[in-house]
């Protein structure tokens, strides 16, 4: 196996924001030239698959400012400082939908854009929901609508391109693919 | 369906690279409050499933400067103006592994990260693969080795993490998919 491992040269950081910070490095390639790389630093974020006693998937309505539209996903929430990942993913679901878990899988992580970011999403599964008495308080900044449908009715999200949100297109795939396993 | 639409009060440029481009945006919230919005303009990007007569899979292996590491990915790249994503896709496919198609199904589009990032990836699926006899020149600073994988190699690779790029794990589950609905 090969390896092409970039030489940082030098770093500047070009900003840093509440979400993210990005920072541009002059990297000396394995030909020995010299080239540039923009690179996007994320905390990372964990994403929920829950679905309810009736077999329904909980997924969210958010207005999303980099598409400048409306989003279907499956909850999801960036990583906090000092908070473990599984606990983001109970404290995110709880936050966007009102559901609590009980016990929640883990499903796998991957990066969402490796072309220029470093996010990491870490995806969890959790067919074991109870309702809170009280809803709990959402950042002040994100309004979320709930819905909830049924495995066929998001299959069809996705096929009609309602849903393209590459998080919420892999797990919807993974719920399909859970299915006919167990059909099988 | 409820509507959370942000309205963008102003818009500062903070840097145009030439890969991306970052802004970041006041924004009024539904509830009038004033919020900022960082956000990462993207071209774009095409991915392709490609799988060899002999049943393999054709995945890329590169160093990605954010994540500091060789990443096994399906073969990717970047839109370029004045091309058509298919046309991106061939030629893509063609640089990175020396193959051509002849017949690329379009599978589907998603936003890798709605969250921060504009970055559409359109996917391509294609099992009608030929050798070039001439390579293509590369890009002048993109460095990958190309390795043939049996499916159930890809699902081990997914299963033991050495593949945690989010297109590249939808497009081996979409394979698994495949396999599992044509066995039935």
């Amino acid at each position: 196996m090969k390896d092409f491992t970039e030489k940082t040269l030098s770093s500047e950081q070009i900003f840093e924001g509440r979400i993210i910070n990005l920072q541009v490095d002059e990297v000396e390639l394995p030909n020995g030239k010299k080239s540039k790389r923009e690179l996007v630093k994320h905390p990372g974020a964990v994403a929920i698959i829950p679905i309810t006693r009736e077999g329904k998937i909980v997924l969210v309505r958010q207005y999303r400012k980099p598409l400048e539209k409306m989003v279907v996903e499956i909850p999801a929430g960036k990583l906090e400082k000092n908070e473990a990942p599984f606990q983001t993913a109970e404290r995110e679901l709880q936050e966007e939908t009102g559901y609590r878990c009980q016990a929640l899988q883990y499903v796998t992580s991957f990066y969402t854009s490796p072309g220029f970011a470093d996010e990491i999403v870490h995806l969890y599964y959790t067919d074991q929901l109870e309702r809170l008495e009280v809803p709990l308080d959402t950042d002040e900044d994100e309004f979320v609508e709930v819905i909830e449908v049924t495995l066929d009715e998001a299959f069809k999200l996705v096929r009609e391109k309602q849903i393209y949100d590459a998080k919420t297109a892999y797990a919807i795939q993974y719920l399909q693919l859970k299915q006919l396993v167990k059909g099988s």
